[in-house]
């Protein structure tokens, strides 16, 4: 069976689907990403499509779990590089790839999910200050 | 016909091959490559083979080319995530991947590289200094 890899980079890990995905190809890709996301304790996840002509309603709900899984686990998804056409197609399928979010490439991939952890960290530091009030009016 | 896509990740240039190479597929990747390298001017090449269960005397051939051209063009080529099946396969080839520089995944890889670039910056700086010296001593 096909295998499609997980590449670690940083603190991103990166699928590039290039094959046509097939039931047992998505379970396995599910479950090899689920189980990096714990090994590595990566923040983010980068799917890139670039090799995908079609992405038709199978890849998308594909797509839609791999994010929702990723996200229990504490992990972002963007998707990037799709092709102009294939928007085209998935719009006109009716599918807007809902609580998924896109890039162009991967570098706006990765800026976006660096984008993002400052916000989560910007959000700590809130949480912080807002915990540290009580003690100090406490006598 | 399948394609195989270049993502660019700063200063390099990401492949991995996920699908059988052929005689056109093989072509096509050479020249997407040396066409990205000098539209963007990257300086690393990091071909990822992970999902390649064997690489036969035609794909390490394919990866030696690569390599040439990309060396042209001032890029560094990096072969990572190679199987120990696929290592020991090819020794057993008789197949060594003369001039191919490998590491075990890609964040090795990027390593290496980074590495390369340091100490051709070093280099630049002592034909600098050698450079510089005749001036000083000239009255």
């Amino acid at each position: 069976m096909e295998r499609v890899p997980v590449l670690k980079i940083g603190d991103i890990l990166l699928v590039s689907i290039q094959i046509d995905m097939q039931d047992q190809t998505a379970v396995q890709l599910q479950e090899d990403l689920a189980e990096r996301i714990v090994q590595t304790g990566c923040h983010g996840v980068i799917i890139d499509i670039t090799a995908l002509d079609i992405v038709d309603s199978f890849v998308g709900r594909m797509l839609a779990t791999i994010a929702s899984i990723s996200k229990v686990l504490d992990a972002e998804t963007v998707v990037v590089g799709m092709r102009p056409a294939v928007a085209i197609t998935l719009v006109e399928l009716g599918l807007s790839l809902n609580g998924i979010r896109t890039a162009l490439n991967v570098e706006r991939g990765i800026e976006l999910l660096a984008r993002s952890d400052d916000e989560l960290e910007y959000d700590d530091e809130d949480i912080d200050s807002t915990e540290a009030e009580p003690v100090a009016k406490s006598p």
